[in-house]
């Protein structure tokens, strides 16, 4: 077996609730247990997670004498006292339905928890997502999160990012507590706050999405602009023309480049009788790049 | 500086060529050289495919009296005649400018060698691998591959996976031989034949995506039918009214589930005087779903 | 006065009906009336179509010397009891809102009695008469009439032409009723029949719309190729794949010229606080011309 | 043969030109010749302009025991000395080939003289003129007319009203003169001057296009907003997102009611291969009303 598209973890170094974030977003991970986050409360992590479908591989005073290898499951190391000094090997089953696996890029919407009607969906999330131009370590501002659903599909693209989801919504953030638990989300942090004041706090951001701006676009691109370095981007969805026109407008008088995509989409739905296409409203992606 | 972003590479399990594949696909490796993939070596190929933006630590008998950690730059690995059993960490420099980078997701039409009224633009691109539903290590066959853009973008989002592009077209080969090069895929294999012929020898696809069938749908359709498993997803771009009517005559007779997602795109280019909007033709994203 | 935009109709050629039918679809007539059809019958039935917004000018017996012209509106002309031989001018009166005409083209979707899902929108249904390149004196069939707002629109762009309105759903036969009263067309007749039985005592046809087949388009497209002559159009509304692909494969075959456009549509509503996009579902137009 | 469907015509009364305008835009005339406008003139000048294909009755003295009718074609009437009291009757002939008459709503692109790509495309133009709500007698401006073809197709459904085609190109001015020419407008006046200045001249509006400002909107629109009554409404066709939010907030400003309407079109061609659908730029039809 090839180890080196292995993860290498450190529950030392991340604590176990990091630790476990980090093997759950992989499908190899070995880890370097230590006297506080031993095998048994990792395991015991994965379990409360419902993420348990590993094959495990307990490898105890590696290099000496007292060297032992046990192979077991998830639940067989709740059982096991390991030696102090030892690395799990973990490694990911899959079933045969496939349908039970979070794709790499275009999580359908019916996945998330969400108000039907606001979520972004699933094409115009990923051509958003392409507008972004991520880098895998960059730091996201996703303002008026909504679902969550950019954050969390975000969290794919930036492996070594951060990403700040900011919603004031009481329902909104329900739901996207619900979704970044059930998506195993990596890097987002959830901010239950209005904007801009929620702002204030986060690290500087090197990519902006803002799905709403609850009436206060103006001052949230005023907050943004002082923290956004040169190249920065900013990517706004719109889907009335006050936006369109007051983002496109702020960004030509503020000195960015503007480019406006609209999108336009309709489609069938599998299993009906008849494929009848039908539209969703159209969304203006603005990007703002600023110079 | 943390360690466990670090990716493992062993030169001596992958080879020359492997290895520095698996370093330019990422920010930090470590990388386990041996006598003939010296680090000098490895410089070599990194100065030889214009990627040498490293800073550079050479760790040799870590652990023993004889430890030395020397930090240079990729030309100075050249100079350097290792002790054999060493480690050769590498860490990326970006620049100021950040226009270099390879985005994690949207690469832009215009950094594609291609034909340009045939590139799968950008924000078809990305929508296209999302109704891929791709995950982390599937085999996916791309045919019609055209300039590669599909494959390159999917390449991220396979990273333990297998991709094969199959192209006919001389022209379009030489194009991808140039993207594939460019943009440093890992997990590309070019297929230069016709289909359905060239698929003859591929391993089983998990997904296939068709771009171009010239002129054989039908035949391609049959021999990806014989060796998709259960669940396995085709997703066919069409921009002819005839290819529409082939591809989903041939699912529902297949009784494959069919989505058909249509596209209309337009957008307004930067940096010129007036923002006007410029259409794309519209593009139909078929998906046959295999029961 | 200019007298050359006035219409001259002969009660005695067209019947009461006839008559009052070219009258309320023009702004000035000039009414040659006979003995069975007086000024008082033409009134009367004005008034119980609520169209009574004439001045009148009755012109008894012209250049003789019991020539007497009469100055009234259309309730007075209730108490005349007229020479036989005389004209009858009525000049429609406008009244300063302006809401309550119907215009020339492009009747508001909420002015038809409809179910509201199923009504052709204003602007797909302008574009559907546009394809259908209507010349005044043409005979059309409208098959799957729905509310009849297709041929109420084509009316006006016939006016020496004969219309067919021929529809099955007893709801829909209401509302076209209704509809075509309430417009006043001259040359609509409805037929109320399944197609393509009702098609078979109808004159034969310079152009064919079809709105809705109830799933018997191909019978329905052999019965309009047999009657149809070269250079006729056939065009077909499709919002399902299944009607898309029939209908331009019957063309084919059938050797036609085909032509598909395809309508995305969205709009604000007026009166909103914001403007916000809202789509309909697209529409493909189907042109078939017999070679 | 019905006679009321004829249109009278009174040559003294219109003169020449005013005569053949009102001949030529029908199918059936019955004109009033006089000493001047004979039946030979008339023939001389329907000539001129191409338009001969009618049949001829010349009916003399009517009524009288000199009452004598001639059959003859156009060409035949330049022959006759005709008694100075007479009726003309014509009577069109179509053509078995059917493809050179004029249909009453939708002239194909082609068939106008203009820059190919700057012709408001035929199913733009048509939903335009519903948003137009025109009624048979309105006096409509068309600004920035460029090929004039929104005021041809205009000259149909404004039987009795007058339409101003504004435009300041040398270029567009001759296309609009030959587009004229060929369609034989009857109620439309070239005005060849730059917008507003060009205004100043003409009768107040009911209906205002605007097709292209010249980078004059705003002042454009303070003219029209001086000059337009209650419930007139302006119709503006932008390609730009500086027009539609400069359109929009006139408006808004203004008080107008403001409905915007997004146009996307995309269509196969005929007698291709492939049907392969290409995309048109969309287009914002922005709709003022003012209150």
């Amino acid at each position: 077996m090839p180890w080196d598209d292995t993860v290498f973890v450190s529950a030392h170094g991340r604590g176990l609730k990091g630790a476990v974030d980090r093997i759950v977003a992989n499908d190899k991970a070995a880890v370097l247990t230590d006297e506080k986050n031993t095998p048994a409360a990792i395991a015991a992590e994965l379990i409360d997670r419902g993420r348990d479908g590993y094959t495990a591989y307990l490898c105890e005073n590696l290099g000496s004498a007292e060297e032992r290898i046990r192979n077991t499951d998830v639940a067989g190391l709740l059982e096991i006292k390991a030696a102090p000094l030892n690395v799990l090997i973990l490694i990911k089953e899959y079933e045969a339905g496939g349908d039970e696996y979070v794709p790499t890029l275009g999580i359908p919407d019916e996945e998330f928890a969400t108000i039907k009607k606001l979520i972004t969906k699933e094409e115009v999330r990923v051509v958003t997502l392409a507008k972004l131009k991520l880098r895998h370590d960059m730091c996201l501002w996703d303002i008026g999160a909504g679902s969550g659903s950019v954050s969390i599909e975000a969290d794919h693209l930036l492996p070594n990012g951060r990403i700040y989801a900011v919603e004031r919504n009481e329902q909104c953030l329900g739901f996207i507590k619900e979704n970044l638990n059930k998506f195993n989300t990596r890097n987002v942090t959830l901010v239950a706050s209005e904007a801009p004041e929620g702002l204030e706090d986060l690290p500087d951001p090197d990519r902006v999405f803002i799905g709403g701006s609850g009436g206060n676009l103006f001052d949230i691109l005023e907050v943004i602009d002082a923290r956004l370095p040169a190249d920065g981007r900013v990517v706004i969805n719109a889907i009335t023309l006050e936006t369109l026109t007051a983002a496109t407008e702020y960004f030509d008088n503020a000195g960015y480049n503007v480019e406006v995509t609209t999108i336009n989409i309709a489609r069938t739905r599998p299993l009906t009788e008849y494929k009848m296409f039908e539209a969703y409203n159209p969304v203006y992606i603005i990007v703002g790049v600023k110079e």
